[in-house]
């Protein structure tokens, strides 16, 4: 499943890939995740003869949704119906499910507006506007200051653009880092912080096959959920939404993927790439199959528990799963010569031109040595800033508080990013949602981490002897959480509403400890703004200037989960030999059942055993396409030249792993759900007819 | 479940925990693994008033039987019917089983001797007599030898010992390090490996409670099995058999575990300890998740890899979770603390005699040194000796059949330990067994480990190149297991039998690859044998010293996997203000079935839901008593006062997981199932009258 900002990075060794590692695209390919703003015009008419108008750019950009816990989605109806993943909206089923009613699990049909459920703080964006502010942010920016000097004022720029278009149009507004710091673009987003669930699935049959199926290709799922954004307590009247096409896609139809990428690291250097290989993605999933463990063993102790960590759980597997195929990638020979052939050609481009090599420099060794700084900060990074040490919610939360009181003493320019006032209300729907906490889940996981920060930074390590104050990291974590007042949405109001006043005097524990951490965390955060980041944004600028100068503006911009137009053809693949059909059907979904002795995770729900004879077993279900997605395009509507949806990303194949870094359509697909199979299922299985008729009116 | 050498250390914490870290042992406590050639003769007179006869301890020696897959067990006929755990059985049952008949999870009845089932390379100990060699070994030292001479030396005086004993008794002979170093005992055994399977229960009454029972009380688990020894085709004739107590283990009764168990680290200095916590259990962990990971997606994909897998992914989880009860009871700091006192009595009273101080030295200091060189030659030592690049059977037999070739031609005395001629006859047997094994796991787990060598030695280093050939991890796994022919058992004989010659001229892949790795493996093992191992014996033979002229013969060696007895008293514990009793009744199987719904792991198997009406529920199942035990245990008789088995052992409580490193009878709990259970439900679950009758007899 694509969902959060997986750091997908390649693939499963294919020793003849066609792998693209130069950044430059030609009409070959269905190359790019493009900015709405340098579409690939050209490239669209050569190899498909279609010219898509400022009207049909706009109105897809419009219809686009932005699912802020990790996703993408489309307006689907002028009521303000929303389409997204079923894995998407599982955060929310996840925090509206409680003991008795496990909607994750068992799914939810409102079948009135009055039943449609309000989400607990899920924000939804719609990108309004962009604008390219890379001068205003470098020009703050002074010939000869220091990495560190750079990076205040770099940030102080970037505040300081925020709040004034926040002010100047009321619409979220971001500075987003593009071409790894060749530009920075102004991103303003309508917001709708009033979400209500009106449909989804049970988890069996939109997540059919689980984890062994995830990444796989061909698949049975119906991975969609519907909501609807509200204002002012009315369904909101949307005048940018998709059609609805009755036909659904079509087998070598050339089709658009609009959605958020979340991360991609395809500009990365050979050494950037090769730390990610030898040293961070090991470490990451290591981490991922320690949580893993955790939650299985929880989650084993008995149906309850299993409730409470059913999303937790799943997001780690499927973590676990892109980054295994990532790390693969990146463990393949093929692979990294592909890297190193595009990196050697840009590089000797740049020899070639005196002006332009004198202009670029070495921007290589550049960073090189700010990998070098890192590995020297790394555990300190990971444990106190990134939070490892803690892994709790109630802990962050409590973190959130006590920044939020001393940030907000700072002049908006001196902030933290993520504390500067254009982001306050988003950061304060999380910190004041009524999404249920379980006091033994945070024990154990709180638990784990004091035990990982022993292990990483040492048990005689003085500090970490302050943290768990002379005790275990069990009994730790037991004081702390049955300590905490955190629970109390309303307590962390009047902490929030104290300001540093209320902090300073509070005695909850979990307040102490961040206290206690946070100084040591920012200090390890300025070394990693300072000598890491801000020294790498500059050294990828030159490398997307050689870049632009080689390349034209051919070069899309890697993912930063901001909406991105994708294309390609539906198509199948061969594989050893055989040949992948681009669909499946729905009656395909009792075969693959029938296949595993209808044992979990290939057991239909009930709904799909009993209403089987309903249904017409021919409906396409799921099909494959080039475009170029990743992690956080789940739910991405796919859409025809007419502006239709056809269907909605889900997944991609685990050949299209490698897509984290480089783009190959030989094997690399993308999945979705078929706009008929979604139809047919919603009438036959669930005699969800208002739904149906609302799609696309 | 206490199987294998399970590096079990330290428990939950526990904050007023009664932890016994002063190696001399007095009358108020049950501690002790003890020699059978120095049992606890004034304790048990004091304690208990009873005072184990010379016949009586070696009729116990002699009805003890040790399994070297990793368990104990006990005769209990004079046909040679042997009693052990079903999951110290598993190994053989796992090898037997077939796509079509999966005797590990579904269990096994021969009711006639025809019926029963030839093991494939299943290997039984008896002890018959020990020796102390420890001036012989030492007397191969000279005064001034370096440290490296000094390992040359020990080593070949201990297999010139035992291959002596062997040629003079026939009777397999191992030299025992013993007190860590500070003695060498030889032992001898009667040999068994015509062993057939008799009985075994289905895996889910024998593990009840799967995970998430395992290591906790109360229990309900059938953990039992049967085999039967032959010679000569025929059942062994025994003399020295246990009877089989009609009442069973009763409330508040003296018990003593007679049986094996694998390791405990007692002795350690607290540097030692620290590098357990920090360094090698944290390590171990992530490799027990990641093969626990690996595994659990290989079993997802089909119900035959499931199978395939059964007993390795139990295995993973059970180390799994003992080892995070060591690791948490390291983490406690008044575990450490009281180890931190034992160490700082023990220097003290060293001090205060000038002469045992001239004596002893410093060997605490000499242990630390000996911590840093294996820090730095770890990561080899673990990837290319130990073998976690190359996790794969076949790669294991590969290894053998190569060094064999190499040290055949070496004279007994300088061979590594493990091929000494003495101990060929059991190495050939595992290297000809006709155990299955399976392709595709085979891939995935080797794949897995060359992933894992290229993260930790990184990618570019160029011996992991060597290794990998300039493929991708998975390209070459199944490069290496699609074309190796050591899967062919005649094929490994025809390599053996060729000797050197034979090694040289094979172009199996695998074989090859072996032959890479082992220059490279043989020199870390060098280094770690002679400057880690040789000098910590040295040390710890003056730590012994040290404690044996403070304490006495109070003091009884660390576990070494070879035969010891303990003792205790059947005996219920508090917890959390609550009294857990000592006693189960097979009744509350049903019960505990309900409590989760019957859900797996939860769910009896079909037997046991038929046949409830016949049992008697009121009839004892599990029990717990005080004795110290520890993996390797499992599948120990427990016997009373009259010689009879009242139980056997299959678990410790959770709080047990402590007893690695020092002993408490506050809440730790050795875990049985008690005899009458057994008898109840083999006549009325499993109508096993045959074996009911033969019991004791």
């Amino acid at each position: 499943m694509f969902r959060r900002l997986i750091l997908v990075i390649a693939l499963l060794a294919v020793s003849v890939l066609a792998l693209d590692g130069n950044p430059s695209v030609t009409a070959s390919t269905d190359e790019g995740m493009w900015l709405f703003s340098n579409p690939p015009v050209k490239l669209l008419k050569e190899k498909y003869n279609f010219t898509p108008t400022k009207e049909w750019l706009e109105h897809v950009q419009r219809a686009s949704v932005r699912f802020n816990v990790g996703g993408s989605g489309s307006f689907v109806s002028s009521n303000g119906l929303v389409m997204t993943n079923h894995h998407v909206g599982a955060d929310a089923l996840q925090k509206l499910s409680t003991a008795e009613h496990d909607l994750l699990k068992d799914g939810f049909h409102a079948r009135t507006r009055d039943e449609e459920l309000k989400c607990l703080d899920m924000e939804l964006n719609v990108l309004q506007s962009t604008e390219d502010v890379t001068a205003q942010v470098n020009a703050a920016v002074k010939e000869g200051m220091s990495a560190a000097a750079a990076q205040q004022a770099r940030r102080a720029a970037m505040n300081t653009i925020e709040q004034e278009s926040l002010e100047k149009t009321g619409l979220r507004s971001d500075v987003i880092t593009l071409y790894q710091g060749g530009r920075y673009h102004l991103y303003r987003y309508k917001k709708y912080t009033d979400v209500r669930l009106v449909f989804a699935p049970e988890q069996d049959i939109a997540f059919f096959g689980g984890d062994p199926d995830n990444f796989e290709y061909p698949r049975w799922c119906l991975d969609v959920a519907f909501f609807r954004v509200y204002e002012d307590d009315k369904p909101v009247k949307i005048e940018h939404y998709l059609s609805w096409s009755e036909a659904g896609a079509e087998p070598g139809e050339l089709v658009f993927v609009s959605g958020n990428p979340g991360s991609t690291d395809r500009m990365y250097t050979v050494d950037h790439l090769k730390y990610l290989r030898d040293v961070s993605l090991p470490d990451v999933l290591n981490l991922l199959r320690r949580y893993e463990v955790m939650l299985n063993i929880y989650s084993n102790e008995s149906a309850e528990n299993a409730r409470q960590a059913r999303d937790d759980l799943f997001g780690m597997q499927n973590s676990r799963k892109a980054r295994l195929g990532g790390l693969a990638g990146l463990q393949s020979p093929s692979v990294m010569l592909a890297k190193q052939e595009a990196e050697d050609s840009l590089r000797s481009h740049v020899r070639s031109n005196a002006e332009l090599s004198a202009t670029i420099g070495d921007p290589w060794s550049q960073i090189k040595e700010t990998l070098s700084v890192l590995l020297t900060i790394r555990d300190d990074y990971t444990l106190y800033e990134q939070g490892r040490a803690f892994n709790s919610r109630t802990f962050d939360i409590a973190r959130t508080l006590v920044r939020l009181a001393d940030e907000s003493q700072l002049p908006n320019a001196q902030r933290l990013r993520e504390y500067a006032d254009a982001g306050i209300p988003s950061l304060e729907q999380a910190l004041f949602s009524e999404a249920p906490l379980y006091s033994d889940l945070e024990k154990v996981e709180l638990a784990d981490s004091l035990s990982y920060l022993m292990e990483i930074a040492g048990g005689d390590n003085p500090f970490v002897q302050e943290v768990l104050g002379g005790m275990s990291p069990t009994d730790r974590a037991a004081q702390l959480i049955d300590g905490t007042r955190l629970f109390d949405v309303a307590y962390r109001r009047s902490l929030r509403e104290g300001g540093k006043q209320a902090i300073e005097n509070s005695t909850d524990p979990l307040i102490l400890l961040a206290k206690l951490v946070d100084s040591r965390a920012r200090a390890v955060r300025k070394v990693y703004e300072e000598k890491v980041i801000e020294p790498q944004e500059q050294a990828y600028a030159k490398i997307a200037e050689a870049q632009f100068a080689a390349y034209g503006d051919s070069v899309y911009p890697d993912a930063t989960f901001t909406l991105r137009l994708a294309f390609g053809e539906v198509k199948g693949y061969e594989l050893g030999g055989q040949q992948v059909a681009p669909f499946t059907k729905i009656g395909g979904t009792y075969q693959h059942a029938a296949d595993h002795n209808f044992e979990a995770p290939f057991a239909p729900p009930k709904s799909w055993m009993e209403n089987k004879d309903k249904l017409n077993l021919d409906t396409p279900f799921n099909f494959v396409c080039t475009a170029d997605i990743i992690g956080g395009n789940s739910g991405s509507p796919v859409i025809n030249r007419q502006g239709e949806v056809v269907g909605i990303i889900f997944d991609g194949n685990i050949q299209s792993l490698v897509l984290g870094f480089a783009y190959t359509d030989e094997v690399a697909r993308a999945v979705s759900v078929h706009s008929a199979g979604i139809k047919e299922a919603l009438t036959k299985i669930y005699g969800a007819k208002e739904l149906v008729n609302e799609l696309g009116n």
